[in-house]
């Protein structure tokens, strides 16, 4: 029985779906068929951290509080982080409890609300590209971005109608409650962290920790949680059991264990999708070259399996 | 130095005051103060678990989901109860870390999402009376009643203008996370919990935690949470820094040290105004049945003063 420390980074698809409206009902549904599958690697004696996305329960609130107007302040985005790392880090305590229960384990499961170090000497603050919250008109666009400091861009043109709010996405340096989660871990405790990518930080000038308006990738983060827990595995769950090389194409391929070299070689190629595939490899190599473990892409059905080696594609040194 | 455990549970004004509208930045300014005053009391060396109400918050959140209509589904009522625990949770982590640093002390500092247990069987889900979210003109509380399978009231007439939606307020029964807080403490991390009054769930058929609509009160859920964590002493925060007898008349008195009996005979003579000091004075006599140790109705701003025994309303024994 394994007492290794495994890393779960699971995507926004893991809690809402598409097509679906994402009513509380529905996101527990889905939260319920990943606490099961977790709750086996649990049982399997892994020592678990799970981290996950935020995506579309961010932009539900964004537009919540778009639509309320000026009855109630709209609250900043990284309040709106806080909010949606309780709301998603309570689905999961809950169902988890439920799936370990009917198992026969009582294991204590904490979410925590983490905040991540970035820098605003990132690149990235230079031209922000991640879109958060609601469409709008040209002109509605602009005038936001005057009233609000916003930077704002025209959606995809040709694919998406309209501008919207856009965000830098920085890397992340430090997890800012990486003592209090280690202090779980030595109690055991299964730990839900740094949801949707943690909420960003910046050190202020007296010392503050002072909340800045971006997003970081979550993968990303979850490489750095791995850092900070040290991790012996770092697992991103996605829709899909491997990654793939000549995606749709007659000679595609799944692939199964592949070197940090055979990795950097395929991401040269242009094999991974930019903002899809191509930054959960990244993260899987960050991880690899730091601990020269083992890092894993899977799907959520998959992801015992791939702990113990029979599926995935794992990446190794 | 003490090493006492202490509950302080705070009040929605330590969050939100009133004339404020409830800004990030407001918001911020006031957990701030807060804070500040918390980390004096853990640098005279108390061991500390905060608790916090959520009312402001929870009712902007309802205002919002309410206003964006059919554009993206209103979450339930416990979903809102868990976000505001990340929302606030958060501030407190950030301004605690703040001061705590600026004296000199690095301790972690965690809020955990907190689910409390309370029973559908508990009388006030005969007659809910707690109004939770924005005002309806009648015909509109009326259908969402038959729509959405709300209990609607009138507000106070004469006071409130409109109708609102009532839920129950149960009695919490037990702290669900109990475990992971616990094992937070015994590291020595200052614990953020249960914040709003804890998000009501009820055990189901299956032995799942079904969340419930329903709020509970944040100070009958302190006493709680001193239950489950052994609390040496339990204190409130309000406005005030002592409980009065014979408010704004001319014999009014400050209480300063009183015992059970003394409080109960103030109860009975209807001196505590219910819904404001009424349930505060019962949650500490609570505790100090339980433990025979001391509980407090204090200010934010006299709060280690009253735990060392110089002002507030100390009720003993």
């Amino acid at each position: 029985m394994s007492r290794e420390l495994v890393v779960i980074a699971l995507g926004g698809n893991a809690i809402k779906q598409s097509g679906e409206r994402g009513t509380t009902e529905e996101q527990f549904k889905n939260v319920d068929t990943a606490a099961e599958q977790i709750a086996k690697i649990s049982m399997a004696g892994y020592k678990i951290v799970i981290t996950h996305g935020n995506g579309p329960q961010a932009g539900a609130l964004l537009i919540q509080q778009e639509e309320a107007g000026d009855l109630v302040p709209a609250q900043t985005l990284t309040a709106v982080g806080a909010m949606t790392q309780g709301q998603i880090g309570w689905m999961f305590q809950n169902r988890l409890t439920y799936h370990l229960h009917k198992m026969g384990k009582m294991a204590p499961i904490c979410s925590i609300i983490t905040q991540v170090e970035v820098s605003s000497d990132d690149p990235d603050f230079k031209d922000p590209s991640k879109p958060v919250g609601p469409f709008y008109t040209e002109s509605d666009a602009k005038r936001f971005a005057s009233e609000r400091g916003w930077t704002v861009k025209e959606a995809k043109p040709g694919v998406e109608k309209g501008w919207r709010r856009v965000v830098p996405s920085p890397e992340p340096i430090s997890i800012v409650e990486e003592e209090s989660i280690n202090a779980l871990l030595v109690e055991r405790v299964i730990v839900i962290a740094a949801g949707g990518g943690g909420i960003p930080v910046e050190k202020g000038k007296d010392g503050s920790w002072v909340g800045v308006d971006a997003v970081i990738d979550k993968d990303r983060t979850g490489f750095k949680l791995s850092q900070a827990i040290k991790a012996d595995k770092f697992m991103i769950l996605t829709d899909v059991e491997n990654v793939y090389v000549n995606f749709n194409k007659p000679d595609q391929k799944a692939l199964q264990e592949i070197t940090l070299d055979e990795a950097q070689g395929y991401l040269d190629e242009g094999q991974f999708l930019a903002g899809s595939m191509g930054p959960k490899v990244e993260a899987c190599m960050r991880f690899v070259k730091w601990s020269g473990k083992e890092a894993i892409v899977t799907s959520l059905d998959k992801a015992l399996d791939a702990l113990q080696g029979k599926t995935g594609t794992r990446i190794k040194k």
